[in-house]
């Protein structure tokens, strides 16, 4: 077990992005384990998700913390008291300090339900189908100062359609979430994928292989000719 | 002839998507001919296409005018002279005002090097491969006050590859422009495509082998699976 890598994982609530990176690790396709699932609400179903599995599931709750600075001095202890070697953020709902990003440097992923930079922060299905986007998508970063705004690892595009609403398009990136998400675990954890000076490095085979996949005048244009 | 929609190009330097809308209404997928193609520069490639096709090339030079409003009201004034019934822009470089936007109103179409809402402006490539984004594209909008905000058409995407810089990216998204921009006019030119209260609307054929072209569950990722 000691080459597997050590992953924290944050949620808010129902945690399915939780579930995804637990069944990677579970059927292997992710070298490493779930070490912690911290959540800063109680009640949520992503602690059951954790207990179910048998992982411990910690509640910090940031009301009960007399500021930012103490919700996240309790939270990175908890974080190194289960060895966590990568922070997975699963739809938590907390933005999180310089501190702590600096603390865990090149160490926090994030997934974002858009093709960033396009819809960062909230309500994001509403803005894209309010704008009369083609696509959208889902974005894995590592995590920066800003609000959804580091370095991309893997993005997924979607189509929308026209009779989409919130919960339809939702759903579509959701399935996406579940696909890129572990991938990006899994290449970390396989040391294939880090963050140096601020830029994503991917491996060179992987970059190879890449490149291999992708012809490069493949595209995807939406509407479909007609 | 008096079905045919008549297009006026607005351009600024090469015109290589004035010449995807001139083929377009050549060989007949666009029921439409171009009337005039207008340059605010002298000596530009674009202008050579259009002589080349025996089309008027008209140059209106903007340095030449006292002001925005009388180069605009010039630039009108060709237009209404050659019977245009829709503005494409192609490489147009300069900014239209609001008076100029309203007179066109719903008739004037742009395309743009990304995947908008993502990186409007300049220097697009740029943007997008210092960002590292895996996916860009283009994008084909009507016209507002804004730059590069106007209400979405057809939108295309293309793969980030590692070895790209501004020059190879920017010919795969052109072989796009090259696909989209026809499209789009041909839509409008079949009275398809329009714009209503400022949304986009396609008609419903349209909207339907979109919808049966497109399985709800295709996606696109990028790096691939590995």
């Amino acid at each position: 077990m000691t080459d597997r890598l050590n992953i924290g994982v944050l949620v808010s609530g129902s945690g399915s992005n939780l579930q995804a990176i637990m069944d990677g690790c579970t059927n292997d396709t992710i070298p490493g384990r779930v070490t912690v699932v911290v959540s800063n609400k109680d009640g949520v179903f992503a602690l059951e998700r954790a207990r179910n599995a048998g992982l411990p599931a910690v509640v910090i709750n940031h009301d009960r913390y007399g500021g930012r600075e103490y919700f996240e001095k309790a939270l990175a202890e908890v974080l190194e008291q289960h060895g966590v070697q990568l922070i997975c953020l699963a739809g938590f709902m907390r933005i999180l300090s310089p501190w702590f990003i600096r603390y865990f440097s090149g160490r926090i992923l994030n997934i974002h339900p858009a093709l960033l930079p396009a819809f960062p922060g909230l309500h994001v299905q509403k803005r894209a189908l309010e704008m009369g986007v083609r696509f959208s998508g889902a974005t894995v970063h590592f995590v920066d100062d800003g609000v959804d705004t580091g370095p991309i690892v893997i993005q997924a595009v979607v189509p929308i359609l026209p009779d989409d609403d919130v919960d339809t398009l939702s759903a579509r990136i959701l399935v996406q979430e579940h696909r890129i998400y572990p991938l990006a675990v899994r290449w970390f954890a396989q040391k294939r994928l880090r963050l140096v000076n601020g830029k994503v490095q991917l491996d060179a085979g992987l970059e190879h292989e890449r490149e291999m996949t992708l012809a490069a005048d493949k595209a995807w244009i939406h509407p479909p000719a007609s």
